[in-house]
């Protein structure tokens, strides 16, 4: 997880010109040409980048998180499934752990019935660089009043909530991919956030919800999917852990999404869909069906 | 589609170590790390490459045609779906136009109903270089008497096929991408099997048979599937046009196949399902479930 190659053009701050190489893995990377528009360090650096085909770009510490062109796949895959699952007026309180970039959060807000959503990122600044140059992943109206925005480490949050006896019907994990150069997760911010002990707390903060994680791209990084996956089924019960994907173009294929849901969620339960442009009635029945090698070599046939 | 990127280093024929940047869009490549096995020029420039994550590489023309790593995902949904979706022994001659790597014959060999399977493709190297390279691509006995591989023009062989009357329940359009920098599809090899000629031949030559088209990816190339399906639904009645999808990682997301099917192809007809590694029924039945900005952007409402 390098943040630029070797052979890349040096960054020289904002409006540079550069090559900038997103290393996929051993000898294969995504070459980007574009111009920087905006560049900070710190223990996640930000680097916001102009490309002539995915519009704009977030890079943290190297790695892409989303473009303008296609983050639309991401987040409505990780939100309308969850969502449309429940029958109606089912899904009153959200909480979102990570996603500061505000797009899980514009999904859930489309819903009437959602009454709240509370969005937990440790790093203020990712929010601000999204109000500045992706104004698309913005919900229709940043001052809706069900809209609560936390700087606060995800983990901590949820042991207060819980502390609280407070009750969500939904929990997103939203987060940057961990580290998987190690074994147990533990390079990177989002770490917490796979733990066995989180979900430990979230069977608890959600005991009759649903609890999504995005769970990285299986065919490049496995054992994030692997990893997730065990933890999910020593977690919650075996009936109630699924996976499901969606094809994301800027990580090179299938995205995998880890779902404890209380009840069968391949059928949605709503017969109104708000506006979406990837998501649809057919797309979230299909998404349960996975690829016969993820069920052999990921989750060890227990899909 | 220019064969090697500035940035890359030159490469100095067999041995090599070379970065390859393959253009995917406008100021986005994928880069290969890795070591030139076999390169030659020609009409279609062949380079083999060893990399250490995709296993091998080729590409014609500067753009990766398949990798050892992820081929079968391509193969398995090009073939299974169209025999999959026809009732038990129907499907005795397949045609495959291109394909000249085995891939796609592979495959269709795994049905004993398939009495014979004939390849036509232009290019006599892809056969001999894939013999050479990629083991993995041929047919479990290349001795096999249903297989038979003509160096031709499929075009012309067509031609010639309906001439003499003869009819085939499956045909395969397995070629590279045509050129999408025109308009008209002219620059590539490949082009005369997108053109709507092509497809009247393949209506007299497979009146009752499926017709599949391998139509790239429309995250990137929208205008392959946009301008081959206008084609379809020209020459092929409405009910019988049919659009499915299978994400393949090193294509960069969702692939699009076209298909001629005489009835309705997204149920899987055969109870059994030979060794596959992406294929099973549920897939299946998921490939017809298309994103929504594909009916509405590029099959304009009527996947």
């Amino acid at each position: 997880m390098a943040a630029i190659m070797e052979n890349s053009l040096p960054t020289e701050g904002q409006g540079a010109k550069i090559i900038l190489g997103e290393p996929v893995q051993k000898g294969y990377f995504y070459g980007y040409e574009g111009i920087v528009l905006h560049e900070e360090g710190g223990e996640q650096a930000i680097l916001v980048l102009e490309n002539p085909f995915w519009g704009r770009v977030l890079f943290i510490n190297g790695t892409a998180q989303f473009t303008s062109r296609d983050e639309f796949i991401y987040h409505e895959a990780l939100i309308h499934i969850p969502i449309q699952a429940f029958p109606e007026g089912r899904v009153k309180r959200v909480l979102i752990c990570g996603g500061g970039d505000f797009g899980a959060a514009r999904e859930a807000l489309k819903y009437p019935e959602v009454e709240e959503v509370l969005i937990a990122d440790i790093d203020p600044r990712v929010p601000e660089v999204v109000k500045r140059f992706f104004p698309e992943l913005l919900p229709s109206n940043l001052e809706d009043p069900r809209l609560k925005l936390l700087t606060v480490d995800a983990f901590k949050l949820v042991r207060e909530l819980v502390d609280q006896g407070q009750k969500f019907d939904l929990v997103v994990i939203d987060s940057t991919d961990p580290d998987i150069s190690t074994s147990d997760f533990t390079l990177e911010l989002s770490h917490s956030l796979f733990s066995e002990e989180f979900h430990r707390l979230l069977k608890a903060l959600a005991p009759q919800g649903a609890i999504v994680q995005q769970a990285a791209t299986p065919f490049t990084m496995k054992n994030i999917l692997e990893g997730s996956f065990k933890i999910f089924r020593k977690v919650y019960p075996a009936e109630e852990v699924f996976c499901y994907r969606a094809s994301i173009p800027s990580f090179g294929g299938d995205n995998a999404y880890l779902l404890r849901f209380p009840g069968d969620p391949t059928c949605p339960q709503k017969s109104q869909v708000p506006e979406t442009k990837y998501y649809t009635h057919a797309v979230h029945r299909a998404s349960f069906a996975l690829p016969k090698f993820w069920l052999t070599e990921v989750l060890k046939g227990e899909g």
